[in-house]
């Protein structure tokens, strides 16, 4: 009966930091909700400094000794926070606009995060032996390199708005899918591979491998949202059931994620196609209520799981055993910390600038163009760094969940130091940077061209039209030709693929409604 | 980096069995659906069927060693599967005929848990000792009683059915809620006091506890609805935000089974008060499609969990360590569940046919009166033993997951061989029963007159129109009078407090639209 005792102790104690953090969510929701008009503060942000409070009241209640009620633990960050949040970004996404801006976002996303992880791995090496910052192998540094090449979206996005914006919350956003994806294959791929000996052969073993699971995973993904619109299609055509359907949508959305990751794939990619085809195709072989249901139920797991890594982010980071070591060293720990933001930025203009102009050379019409204010607006907004560095800083240097070395100790505190001044300080200022950057006019005027652009038809025919509107002459026009052509042949074989193919199959928008369309026709 | 290698170990394992848990679920309810039309099936039997499945097919993999990929936990159980069964059983009930049945159904659940209870634990008591069972202290013979009084309302809702049986619906389901929190409530006591010498002092102490906790209970419930009502109604009402009203009202009813469970009372009765007000008051403060969404996601989580318990338990059943001890001596294990079974059977039976018949004393009509087919079925429909007696069973009997003596490895057998025999034996025949006992016409006919019964205006007026209607002369008029006033005088009270006191504080059907109307009413 000894060990019962134990586990009803710990029991205890798991209901203590259950009902506490139930609790802070509730609140967090509630006076997230009353800022809501405050210009200044966002959700992540009021979270945050929640979550900070909170771990003063802990750190003086318990007399110094602890701030928080759990560790941080990567296993419920990556099994049960990120899946709802990703899944939720494919869900929700506008798909049109996406696969538009593909080329564009899988060029930042994939491109950009390897250069930034480049500039920022080979920058920490040289600042940090210049710091004397303490021992790490080149496999920490490229860590380093893949753990702050993630920027958080999840901030960045309670500030852009969808209908203000278009092109650049299409781009931030899907960026910030892809670059999630990009950094955590790069940093379970520098965990597995022996970078000892780096050679040319290893480098294409590992290209080869990284573009395997890229493409492994999003068809895993497309597979299993097939699957489950074929199932709903055909089990509940005759007897629907609400329930039934919204839990095997949320069961097999999750079941993606979870295989990915049991077969060492990116699950995050698996999960974001696996809710562009759930939303492509699942969601109109539904009732009316499970499709505002799921709708709904996706975005509220979202926001919860969106509040909870804030708040768990801003209470870890008053854990003193972490800075212990930092307060021994604060010159280096500030360095370290100045140094890393320092990288980032210039890792992010590395690529944002060059690819924003190579993007340009696509484009038809000026209006689609990424202007240099777009571009600072990017290359700010994907600047936050949030809870994905901190799992895989955490997952990298603080295994145990316990700061070993001076050196990992040095780590998390700068990850720490980083995710916070960028949220607090980037997050405040960029609502702010929009609105000077992006006037109401400009942004509210390219907002009007992009909705009614019709996306689907030729895109001279609507080039021609705002030229004529905004008196632009077309230049480039014969480069044009060949670098956009290609994007709209494969968009019109993919609609004729779609309507005659997917859809009988798997059902989809307008697959009913045509169906009874034509066969009304044929009785008349 | 040894621990973490372990941490990463431990991490795959909990992937592997979540993607094999989630993979099953998907199957679960795909089968389910297809087995609807079947008779002889519904979706625990199947559920349990899958699980069982999955571990004879885990045992031959593994050689023998192992059949399920978790232990049973208690935790997981009672802090993650059953609030949201019981908070969706709140929240779904017919309020209206619940209070109008609360005599009936409180005196179930509660008085006759409290036989059954006293029954099985005596009579355990008496045949354990001629059986030669092992040790036993009193206290387990208690535990005993409390675990084996603990009726599976979730088993037995899906074979009654809402509209086709009413009474017996209401009554069931009511009992079933309320004997769940009874049983815990007792064990709970069970485990708490000292009652090596039991005498009229610590008697009436136990009495005392137990009803304060029915009552603080219930009002932490009631307190938390009606706080979340108000933060809805007034933060919401004029910037309305689906996904964080149910957020907030997914957490704040989490919160009341938290907060009780921390504070040791019975989370069962918080949340399922605090799911009576939500939908009393709470649903009608937000917006259209919260209301939706809200209703499915509460019935969705619910079906998740259900089906998840009868999946664990059958995957659980098989467990080979458990039944060492069994096959040791089949003979007493036999004996024992069959005991068991018997005694279920026989202390339901104490309560159900003379609680019935106090009841009916308070009836005006014979048509509201339980007849001996119903009361039959009232107490065929409680035989069957689930997930919340292999909770108790294990959270008495094997504590850390392991069986120590022989006693404690004969009761968990024992426990698993009525869970499995009760619900497979008497869910099959549930549906056969039902149809057999109250055919069509009966149970529609009863169904009609409960429909159409106007519940709020006085029981007299209706008990003559449907007297005159079936040719029944009403008898027992003063006793009647006597019993049934005081029931119509509190219920016309409360629905002027409700009206007048409470609606405009916490919002409510109707009152928004009464508000509007009289605001034409005074402009016209």
């Amino acid at each position: 009966m000894g060990l019962g005792g134990v586990a009803a102790v710990s029991a205890q104690a798991s209901v203590e930091s259950i009902t506490l953090f139930v609790a802070l969510l509730s609140v967090c929701i509630v006076i997230g909700h009353l800022l809501k008009e405050n210009r200044w503060f966002n959700e992540s942000i009021n979270a945050l400094f929640i979550g900070l409070a909170t771990g003063i009241v802990l750190l003086l209640t318990s007399k110094g000794v602890n701030s928080r009620v759990m560790e941080f633990n990567e296993e419920l960050f990556f099994i049960y926070l990120l899946p709802p949040i990703i899944f939720n970004a494919g869900f929700q996404v506008k798909k049109k606009r996406f696969f538009k801006n593909f080329a564009t976002i899988s060029m930042f996303g994939a491109v950009g995060t390897v250069i930034s992880f480049c500039i920022i791995s080979f920058g920490v090496k040289v600042v940090f032996e210049a710091l004397d910052m303490g021992y790490f192998e080149l496999q920490d540094y490229l860590a380093i390199g893949a753990i702050f090449s993630a920027t958080d979206s999840v901030c960045t996005l309670q500030v852009l708005d969808q209908e203000e914006t278009p092109l650049l919350y299409s781009i931030v956003f899907g960026e910030g899918v892809v670059n999630d994806a990009t950094s955590v294959v790069l940093f379970n791929a520098i965990q597995k591979f022996d970078l000892s000996n780096l050679n040319m052969e290893v480098a294409m073993k590992f290209l080869g491998s990284f573009f395997s699971l890229f493409i492994t995973s999003t068809l895993l993904g497309v597979m299993i949202g097939l699957l489950c619109a074929y199932i709903v299609k055909e089990l509940y055509n005759q007897r629907h059931s609400t329930d039934q359907e919204v839990a095997l949508m949320i069961l097999m959305a999750y079941l993606s994620y979870m295989i990915a990751q049991l077969c060492n794939l990116s699950g995050i990619l698996t999960v974001f196609f696996c809710g562009i085809v759930m939303s492509h195709y699942t969601l109109y072989n539904m009732t009316a209520s499970a499709k505002v249901t799921t709708k709904h139920v996706f975005a509220t797991m979202s926001f919860i799981a969106e509040t909870f890594i804030f708040l768990y982010v801003g209470m870890d980071a008053l854990d003193i055993e972490k800075w212990a070591f930092a307060s021994e060293s604060p010159g280096k720990s500030i360095a370290a910390s100045a140094a890393l933001l320092g990288l980032v930025a210039v890792g992010r203009a590395a690529f944002v600038i060059p690819l924003s102009l190579l993007s340009n050379l696509t484009k038809m019409s000026k209006l689609d163009e990424i202007d240099y204010r777009q571009q600072l607006t990017i290359w700010w907004a994907g600047l936050i760094r949030g809870a994905v560095s901190m799992a895989l800083a955490y997952n990298q240097f603080a295994k145990s969940g316990h700061t070993k070395t001076p050196g990992n100790a040095i780590m998390i505190t700068s990850t720490i130091t980083v995710v916070l001044f960028s949220t607090v300080v980037f997050g405040f200022l960029t609502k702010h940077l929009i609105n000077t950057l992006l006037p109401e006019d400009v942004s509210g005027c390219s907002s009007q061209s992009m909705a009614t652009l019709p996306l689907l038809t030729s895109s001279l025919e609507s080039e021609a039209e705002h030229g004529n509107g905004r008196g632009e002459v077309p230049r480039r026009l014969s480069l044009q030709m060949l670098l956009t052509t290609p994007t709209h042949v494969i968009h019109q074989y993919w609609r004729r693929f779609d309507n005659s193919v997917m859809r009988p199959i798997f059902g989809g928008r307008g697959f009913v409604v045509e169906f009874v369309g034509r066969s009304m026709h044929e009785r008349g």
